[in-house]
């Protein structure tokens, strides 16, 4: 994957300037470039990261609802090939080990980072979410809990916060299942307000794909999916992690 | 605008549940419901709220840039027309003395609420912005230094925290220019990755108002201009405020 990963950014510089429009890529040998197996993915993105803190687990401000639903996908985990992401307090930390493409790299003399859906840190205050993938039918659940810092009308989330939620759902199912690294384009339709402090899930299903790119697509609803939140669709550039280098 | 207000709602009353699919509103008799002018919302939203901490002004954490264009464009308030929005913690503050529509008001005994844009209360780690908005052109500028805790891939903006700073670009511009309350469709197309701690520049125009809907489009470069990041266009329905009813 390494080696794959550096032909793309060696093709790549050849066409744009640092950090590139990600959406005129040139054209990859396809079969050679993206070869990592779901599994691989799955064990780089998610599995052998102890010691790292978790914040996809119940807490004290997840609401009847959702802790019921996440006992739910828990039990799915056992037997029906369904995994339950970790989300760590940033993407560094998810890819220990690998780096962006060269090209997509900055420097930064930040200390703290934080993916932007752990940006704010006390329990029920902003994001409550955890995000179950099952890799077999390329499709993920999302449960998710705006808090009252996530507020746009009053009462209600932001919509821009429920766009971020579809993002970042569609992010970790496009890496996971097809190295799905940066977002090409996002269309959504809002139908209705999501309470604050309610359930709302997320399922988004991988529709295609297709050389470079990968086609999403998201239906949010009520638990009791009486209610249609809103619909969305998503596209996605393929591009392979790096081995990061020694420091 | 109340009586108007209170027309609007007798008529979605006959057509959806509550909160209610603000999508299939029924027709409109358009001239006798939107009749606010724009002095009279920019009043409303932005003035006479001495004693609020307004966040969209300069700190510690702004970038040269960011500052430089700021002053810029707070000259143009003095001679072109311009108006620097104020942004407080909540939507409830600025809408004050008034109310969403009935029939999207939920009960709540949450006492903080925070717009999601101002919900990281750090200087410089999450939401840095200001709005310019200029009602004769009917077209805003944001400027938007995103901060450490808005992270998606190492070291870049979250594509989500760009969403979510469109969304509320196109809220309070489309509020102003034409009463538009709700974002019916959000559709960006993402080009460049933003730098965290870079300033990325929106300009955000109403291209047309038909009826319920408002129809925007944004352009989000760097200052120099030379950088496309995204380009999106969204449609708002268009509601009236209703009076607050007293406690």
């Amino acid at each position: 994957m390494i080696r794959r990963g550096s032909q793309v950014i060696t093709r790549l510089g050849h066409t744009r300037a640092l950090p590139g429009p990600f959406c005129v890529l040139p054209r990859l040998d396809v079969a050679s470039v993206y070869s990592s197996s779901t599994d691989a993915l799955i064990s780089q993105f998610c599995l052998g990261k102890e010691g790292l803190k978790d914040y996809a687990v119940p807490n004290a401000s997840w609401c009847p609802d959702m802790l019921s639903l996440y006992h739910e996908y828990l039990e799915k985990t056992k037997s029906d090939g369904w995994f339950k992401l970790p989300s760590f307090k940033s993407n560094r930390e998810h890819i220990q080990g690998f780096q962006l493409p060269s090209a997509f790299k900055v420097t930064s003399d930040k200390k703290d980072w934080r993916n932007f859906t752990r940006g704010i840190q006390v329990e029920g205050q902003g994001y409550e979410y955890v995000i179950f993938f099952q890799p077999t039918k390329k499709k993920s659940v999302c449960l998710f809990q705006p808090g009252p810092f996530l507020e746009g009308p009053p009462g209600f989330a932001h919509g821009g916060s429920l766009a971020a939620m579809m993002d970042e759902t569609y992010s970790k199912t496009a890496y996971l299942a097809g190295e799905g690294l940066f977002t090409l384009t996002l269309n959504i339709k809002f139908k209705h307000l999501i309470p604050v402090g309610s359930l709302a899930v997320l399922n988004v299903e991988v529709d295609k794909i297709e050389d470079q790119k990968l086609y999403l697509s998201c239906v949010t609803q009520s638990q009791d999916q009486q209610t249609l939140y809103a619909k969305s669709s998503s596209v996605f550039i393929r591009l392979p992690l790096e081995k990061e280098s020694p420091q």
